[in-house]
């Protein structure tokens, strides 16, 4: 038994819990950019950290030009704001994007990068102290020190890591979930069940982790229906983004794997949503690894209770329904793009390059 | 849902983790009071920690003068040597009692109180930057904001607490475990257990630490009779400390309750162990609790595997052997004070004093 388990944000999980824990933001600084989308803080979220931040006499300027998939113009583009305002903090509201540009803001104002060094890796631990605020159930990048980021150069997304880029607070509350469309809300709990999934099948597993990755498939995967149907309650929101938050610990110490890395490429060349991209991955890659005897899948159909692989896969299917149309020697050079992916070599499993083909064309399926 | 979780600390877990890990040492600071008791660190981890911090140039001080639950005076003695070695950090090596001590000694050199003062609380996040080389699995201190000493004039053991008490790391070895007693070993496997099912028991449980309990009750429970036995493997032995380091994580969140809140009285007036205190009343409190409908029940002994509750109370038994012979009158008056404790109202159910009577009763075979 060998690992290493370090997770030191804060969260702060309930319904109004911004207005409830407003307080704890005082620690943070004097001036806050606050970083999300056009439409991410449109949930109430905006509001609520605003007032909080008016109650605790803090400044605040607002950055909301995050698009989905970040790029390092993007991030730039927060950099100049945060400086113009003076801010010393960043609050992040929304998905998985405004919290990974967030998180590259804070980091790369303290340690700047020319656009060629910023995916070379070697962040010490220091950024602008942050708080996070998820508006979707899927990312876990509140509780992760990762920012992905678009990597043009290398025709991808890339994550950037520093132990730094753990936010300081997590505010959990399912009420700004409520709004969210069918398939953001299929989306990105795809991503989150990838996350545990793919955390369990990962060379740097630990017993933490999976115990955590359990815990999140145990109160995620029976919910995938109802958000199918959209019949998620209130409570049911809550329980989502706590598996999220669960499934985000997970990746926080495992990394994510094959699933992600083959992921990127639907992403960047066709601009499938993140989570769904890993949704049409997933099922294969779990049952290359039933293939390859991996001890782990059967602990991840008993945690899901799905009873087999081919429920798990009948269940994914029936969550994407229509698939898109990627010519076949398209998704066959994407084999041979992903096997550079440092993600890959993450896997307990590591597929190879034939076997990674495969793995795209039977998920957009083609018969191999 | 609603619930607020941390901890911090940075967890390295494996044979030789000092060492393979040494490098971390170096963010503390350059001078080191190694707390320990007498013979806490013959067991090869003080040579290791030393070997560590000569390695990084670091110095150190050596205090091993703290013995079982600790005083205030044993604190005090401990603040002035590191203060007159002019140690700006220190490492914890042992069981509990060394644990609490450091803490205390790192937070109170800070924040300095007079004895009077030591428990009214309101402590502020400060204190020296510390490292805990767990030598017993049961305590969980090197995972928890929270330092136990000896209250005499509360005629008790009372906690100090501060978020600044999180180690900001722990090394867990089990080989330092190897050459423990057979008492040693199940007193404080039962306090670890005690931990986990108090954690379930509390009104401040949240979904995280029960999903730490029951990860750490998986694991404990069915290594006690190889404990009893003397049979424990030395990787039962890395397999205990790391349920312990759950266990830990678990009262992080949620606090002991009853079970410590009545113990104290067995280890403040008879010198009973701390974990054999909590083993002597855990399954008289775990009767009472299902007794009065408490759910939580159920996921106790389904964690622990153990059928029922009227198992739970014989495995148990079966480690504590006979039982100290306390007079009846005796027991009934330490209910009176255990009723002042803090942690009998974290209980989710909190006994009155009449059941604590026959709790305290029960627990010591007299028929009530």
């Amino acid at each position: 038994m060998e690992f290493t388990y370090y997770m030191p944000t804060k969260i702060f999980c309930g319904r109004d819990c911004i207005a409830k824990h407003a307080d704890a933001l005082r620690t943070l600084g004097t001036h806050a950019l606050i970083v999300t989308g056009k439409s991410s803080a449109k949930n109430g979220a905006l509001a609520d950290v605003c007032a909080a931040l008016e109650q605790n006499g803090q400044g605040f300027t607002l950055f909301d030009r995050v698009t989905p998939n970040p790029t390092v113009g993007c991030v730039r583009e927060g950099i100049a704001l945060l400086e113009s305002a003076g801010a010393d903090f960043v609050v992040a509201i929304g998905g998985g994007s405004p919290m990974d540009a967030a998180k590259a803001i804070a980091t790369l104002c303290v340690q700047p990068r020319t656009d060629e060094e910023i995916f070379a890796g070697g962040y010490r631990a220091e950024a602008l102290p942050m708080a996070h605020v998820p508006t979707t159930a899927g990312t876990g990048s509140e509780v992760t020190p990762y920012s992905i980021l678009t990597n043009d150069k290398g025709q991808t997304k890339t994550s950037i890591t520093s132990p730094a880029m753990f936010p300081v607070y997590a505010f959990l509350d399912g009420k700004y979930m409520n709004g969210l469309s069918r398939a953001t809300t299929v989306n990105t709990a795809m991503d989150a069940l990838s996350h545990a999934v793919e955390g369990m099948l990962s060379r740097n597993a630990t017993p933490i982790s999976d115990a955590l990755a359990c815990e999140s498939m145990r109160i995620l995967y029976p919910l995938l229906p109802k958000a199918h149907a959209e019949t998620l309650t209130a409570d049911d929101r809550d329980a989502l983004l706590y598996a999220s938050a669960l499934a985000g610990m997970t990746i926080a110490q495992s990394g994510t794997t094959a699933v992600h890395g083959m992921g990127y490429a639907l992403t960047y060349f066709h601009h499938i949503d993140h989570g769904r991209a890993n949704g049409l991955l997933l099922g294969e890659m779990l049952r290359l690894c039933e293939e390859k005897g991996l001890p782990q899948v059967k602990k991840i159909v008993s945690a899901c209770g799905c009873g087999s692989v081919e429920n798990f896969c009948s269940c994914l299917a029936e969550l994407i329904g229509e698939k898109e149309e990627i010519p076949r020697e398209t998704l066959v050079g994407y084999a041979a793009h992903a096997m550079q992916n440092k993600n890959i070599k993450k896997s307990a499993y590591e597929p190879t390059q034939a076997e990674a083909e495969r793995l795209y064309l039977r998920s957009f399926g083609y018969g191999v």
